[in-house]
């Protein structure tokens, strides 16, 4: 949590505190707060303190005024105007995958602990059950003072596959643990799914924009990139898609169902369902990227597209990186038909993945914890993610757009048009601020005055942190 | 340490009490063991019973009688007459790489606890630290509550590297910890390195035979292979190699330069320098693979190759996983001019390598427990590769060869010609016992009577199991 720009003023503190009281359900949304008079008295405030902490509050869309009535709490955040991606410039061109020094600089900005992490799409570390998973492992690894000390399976243990299958069931999708393959996080998943399904030249229908680490793993293996027209509200265009794959030689497609990255789209079950059905149809290879499906900020999982695979053809890739621990890098993949490549490929890649941190991983999951720790950081998650989409409308340029995800962690701000958001990104990263330009997230510039935002990190205190973005993309204007 | 065949007779206990203690020092080479009558009478044993455990030992190439003087503990075993490839049938042709289920059959093999370990070039669980590095892990992972939990840098943490950095600069090799990127195993440090600096199609020099994880990666990176003759004692012919980089366009050599799985051959450093000389001066990267450098008999690292690079042409790869623990899965990679294509390509492949299990390990290394570690572990290899080597002249038919290597613990065996090193692996699987048939060390079945054996579950015990494998060879024949 960055907390350079401090709290100074007691106003501001009180109304911190009275947010506090919100979010941990102290104040249920529709009910009245305590009158300005009741807290003057019982804080040992001045009215006007309290009133300004009330305004402030107010301001940010938590709280309402009621003429003779008093304060409430405000109704959930009502969606912000959404950014869309056009739908009507087809046809569009396949590109050769380029990324540049870009995202070494993004990643290398989440490890700088000078910086205010709106950057890379990280976790906050206040939400990790970082204390109780070490634990876990520690008591593992004294248990075990000799057994597990071998290289073990190339698919991973029996014991947390068994608890990837049971999570799998309960997000509607049934697996076999022996239809599962733990991998060194969600990127070797993605690699792995991949180079089993394409070979160099091969091209691949990706969202638009998507996770530069799609597009880097596609550079890396040879592969080309054809952007398919993706749109916060309903996900990547299955008219578009199809299109595409009757006119290109299309040979995979990735597609992040559930919260995508940057957008944060989230798929209607049909919508899954036909997607899939259109590929299978034509014999495509869907790669289906669920990382951030746990974070739904309704408590329930929305499914996945696997659910509705008749033909083996959908691979299901996911990690514990976004909810339990970046650290310990597992994720894990169901390959569908492709298994046995994908075993092979795992043995040529890395051989196995390390089997401390699957158990660890796996005993969190089996011990209950994970539904507990998942319910806390979905509802901090959500109010984080809500009230830096309101704040980035208040703090930006006129004109400035930004998504209303309902999971995950991500915003994808859309600036005025003069803004170029590389420009912003070297002044933000002046002032001690990171966040991910749009050039990242397409081989084209064509999202050069967009910008994704990290809200794991957001605060009360990093409002100010926003607003002097805000004033650096109209400098730049 | 499989001890599935017991030992039953009290002279067979005495002989193994008496090896152990040569083992660990109590009777040093060239010294007079106690008399028959001292043990007879100490150990309230019969003269017989006595007379047969040194009848044994004798057998076995541990001690000799003197006549009238007594038993004495026997000098170093002499190397036993060694297999040679064939340097002569130049030109050799390149051979597109397949491989088949036989590598996954080892592999699943070797997580049978049912068989005998003679499978996979996997340590002994006894000579692994487990206990201590586990406690070590314990221990950072309670201390760290929260911090590390980051996906980390992609060339791993500082404090590992620098640890690396220290070992190869007591191996004769100066290398900053910048110049050195954590790999998830060996696996990956070769998969990395190899992808760094060919592409598809390319044709890549090694050894033959070669270990197949080698062979598994080309095939998987769809590279060729062109197998240079190599030989037990001296290592890669260099003559044959000249000769192939001046006939065929190698874009880059994989060579294990010190104790290489299966020939256990060293290179001296003339021929290391001459073999980065010749390499350099064609433009040609060199992918050093140095897992065994650390397990030299002789006490000292026998240096890389690596320390001859001038041009930044060579990929040192090593490992933790026959030393310390094949579970935590970290490797490493000096990738020379590489260094930003193999770090853009761990972010493609794996982002980073797991954080606790580097710390716990750089640790280790760090505590100085690792040197004592290898003190101990050097001399139990020593002891187990060259008894069975021994053995394996003794159990097998008539015109079996067998290496002698100096580090390392893996014994390349030539069996009679008439022998197939496939039907052997079969009856052996189901008579409890695994090995690795020839066929895996090369992309032709020219190894097809040649067998690779894992020395280091080797005990006084195994002897017995090695008798039944060499009836089985010789039923085969």
């Amino acid at each position: 949590m960055p907390d350079s720009p401090a709290l100074t003023t007691r106003y501001e503190s009180l109304a911190a505190e009275v947010l506090e009281q919100i979010h941990a359900g102290t104040f249920q949304v529709g009910e009245r707060l305590p009158s300005v008079r009741q807290i003057s008295r019982q804080k040992g405030l001045s009215v006007t303190t309290v009133l300004q902490a009330y305004h402030l509050l107010e301001d940010r869309g938590a709280i309402e005024a009621r003429p003779q009535s008093g304060y409430y709490v405000r109704a959930p955040l009502p969606p912000a105007p959404a950014p869309q991606s056009e739908l009507t410039d087809l046809p569009f061109d396949p590109a050769r995958v380029r990324i540049d020094d870009l995202v070494m600089l993004v990643v290398r900005d989440t490890l700088n602990p000078q910086l205010i992490q709106f950057g890379a799409a990280v976790p906050d570390p206040d939400l990790l059950p970082t204390a109780r998973l070490n634990r876990i492992l520690a008591q593992i690894a004294r248990r075990n003072s000799r057994a597990y000390n071998t290289a073990g399976l190339p698919e991973g243990t029996l014991e947390l596959r068994t608890q990837v299958a049971r999570r799998a069931f309960l997000a509607g999708c049934s697996l076999a643990p022996d239809e599962i393959v733990i991998t060194s996080g969600c990127t070797e998943a993605l690699h792995l799914a991949l180079r089993a399904v394409c070979k160099p030249g091969d091209l691949v229908a990706v969202e638009s924009p998507t996770y530069f680490g799609i597009l880097q793993i596609l550079q890396a293996q040879g592969l080309r990139a054809l952007e398919i027209p993706t749109r916060p509200d309903t996900g990547i265009s299955l008219s578009a898609l199809r299109f595409a794959i009757e006119n290109h030689p299309v040979k995979a497609a990735v597609v992040m169902t559930n919260f995508s990255n940057p957008l944060g789209s989230c798929m209607t079950p049909d919508r899954k369902r036909d997607l899939v059905e259109m590929l299978s149809a034509a014999g495509i290879p869907l790669v289906e990227n669920d990382i951030y499906g746990e974070l739904a900020f309704s408590g329930q999982h929305p499914g996945v597209a696997k659910t509705y695979d008749r033909t083996g053809l959908v691979l299901l890739t996911s990690s514990f990186s976004k909810d339990i621990s970046p650290s310990y890098r597992i994720g894990w993949l169901a390959p569908g038909r492709f298994k046995n490549d994908v075993i092979s490929l795992k043995m040529a890649t890395s051989m196995a993945t390390a089997i401390l941190p699957q158990l660890a991983i796996a005993e969190f999951l089996e011990s209950g914890s994970y539904d507990h720790h998942l319910r806390r950081i979905r509802r901090a998650y959500a109010q984080k993610v809500g009230q830096m989409a309101h704040a980035v409308v208040r703090s930006f340029p006129e004109g400035t757009l930004v998504t209303n995800p309902q999971g995950g962690f991500v915003l994808w701000v859309q600036l005025p048009e003069r803004v170029d958001s590389l420009d912003l990104f070297r002044r933000a990263v002046q002032a001690g601020i990171t966040l991910a330009p749009g050039y990242l997230f397409s081989a084209t510039p064509k999202y050069r005055n967009y910008i994704r935002l990290n809200a794991a990190y957001w605060s009360f205190s990093a409002e100010r942190v926003l607003r002097r973005l805000g004033e650096l993309a109209a400098e730049t204007a």
